[in-house]
């Protein structure tokens, strides 16, 4: 299939673990009826983006209620699910995980972000991940009847050499569930989208919860989808809402025929080379 | 030096080398005057930027005339000078080269641009520089009494492997004479400034010549300086003007303690390597 249209449910997260889970079952659906034969969900849609709630709400695989209503809903509207990223429990660990189901429900793919998230802004936003999480160790690029999807999660969006790998493993498409908040969010979310597509030449999908100036950590909402020039097809303002976008495989080999990037690297001067164990 | 100020001279390249020779010294010693320590020319600010006059005007180190008041005017200003790039001859092979000079007049850095312009764009608009021109084989970072600086030439800027294998090599700025077109300028220009300071924490110059819609390629101007957190600090409308930018290189410690990109990254599951024999 060359063309698709993809879904990105911007959702309102709370603090009750159960709406969370309708919330987002009602929006898959909606979506899916809309014509959506992907459907994207946001980093921590189950579970508000703060340290004190991600053991409470953790889950193990493959028994959590979040993993089991996106099974069930993957098959029952037959469409490629992307959820986002939940707290899932595995051992003593908790990982940023997001899980990526096939039109049967079944679990193809599952990216623990690489990258924790510990800063301490200027602006007084600190955040230390790494107190409560732990990091994931493999690159995530999952193939479907309708492309080839690589996974990242928030800040892993900020190192280059994530997307450029996704990008030499022939991803069509880089899906990246993020709760970029309101200090990073305006200043970088949409161009470090934009520049990571026009850099790889693939299609960029940025998928974060929508802004509640009542949560403890203020998502930045913005949700949007780059085509492999750069170019905006799709973007969310700040409230809940459900965007959609009509890809087109076939641009990213027009736009590579164009500005032949990836064939013009010097690899004879430098490389980037995947270490460790990771697929 | 914690702070100094840099100017870059965004000026109209004309077909008349001499002409176009006179016109940098003008605008340089403009700039010393105005107290920038460091001055930036654009890409090819001798020349044309067609592979027709690559080889009519190029010139051989170090006694070609452009190179030579290149050197004069750095030692009478007792400024740091990055020459834009030039056509350089070096027996049979022609660069686009870039020489950089400190307070003596002496050549303490040369980049040749790494990666030609070879394109189809679908407005029209094609360009193969390797039909004239040799690519570089060397990164090129040069310590200076302000700040250590990497040099990149235009299309070097489309890979982001270079400009992290500078920020490792502890470049504070990364400078980039380019020309970018009326396609790709609007498209993806300050983007791409930005994202690469955002992405290595290091302040970015883009040095552009003027727009000149007579001319056979149509430069985009818009010369700009971004700091490490992606804020433009100077940027140029269209038209031949110096810019100039306070650097603050305290600027950059401080966002990198903030956002430790450096320190977050991956290296056990990936790493770029230089290769090959460059420095």
């Amino acid at each position: 299939m060359r063309r698709f249209k993809l879904a990105v449910c911007q959702m309102i997260v709370t603090d009750d673990k159960k709406k969370n889970i309708e919330k987002a079952e009602q929006m898959i659906k909606t979506a899916s009826r809309e014509g959506a034969d992907l459907v994207i969900l946001p980093e921590m849609f189950n579970c508000p983006y703060l340290n004190s709630f991600f053991p409470l709400f953790a889950e193990s695989f493959p028994n959590g209620e979040t993993v089991q209503m996106l099974s069930k809903v993957a098959e029952e509207e037959k469409i490629y699910l992307i959820g986002g990223s939940i707290p899932e429990k595995d051992g003593e660990d908790i990982y940023n995980t997001s899980f990526v189901f096939d039109r049967e429900g079944k679990v193809i793919g599952k990216h623990r972000k690489i990258h924790l998230f510990d800063v301490d802004l200027d602006t007084g936003l600190s955040f230390h991940e790494s107190d409560t999480l732990s990091s994931g160790s493999s690159l995530t690029v999952v193939d479907t009847e309708l492309c080839r999807v690589g996974v990242a999660i928030c800040y892993d969006m900020r190192f280059p050499e994530l997307f450029r790998l996704y990008a030499l493993k022939e991803a069509d498409m880089i899906v990246v569930p993020g709760a970029f908040n309101m200090t990073t969010g305006p200043a970088h979310w949409e161009a470090l989208l934009r520049i990571r597509a026009v850099d790889n030449q693939v299609y960029m999908v940025g998928a974060s919860p929508a802004r509640d100036y009542s949560a403890g950590y203020v998502a930045y909402g913005n949700s949007l989808v780059v085509e492999p020039w750069g170019n905006l097809i799709a973007k969310a303002d700040e409230s809940e809402t459900i965007i959609y976008a009509d890809i087109d495989l076939d641009r990213i080999n027009k736009v590579r025929n164009e500005l032949p990037l990836l064939k013009h690297l010097r690899t004879d001067l430098y490389e980037i080379r995947q270490k460790g164990l990771s697929k």
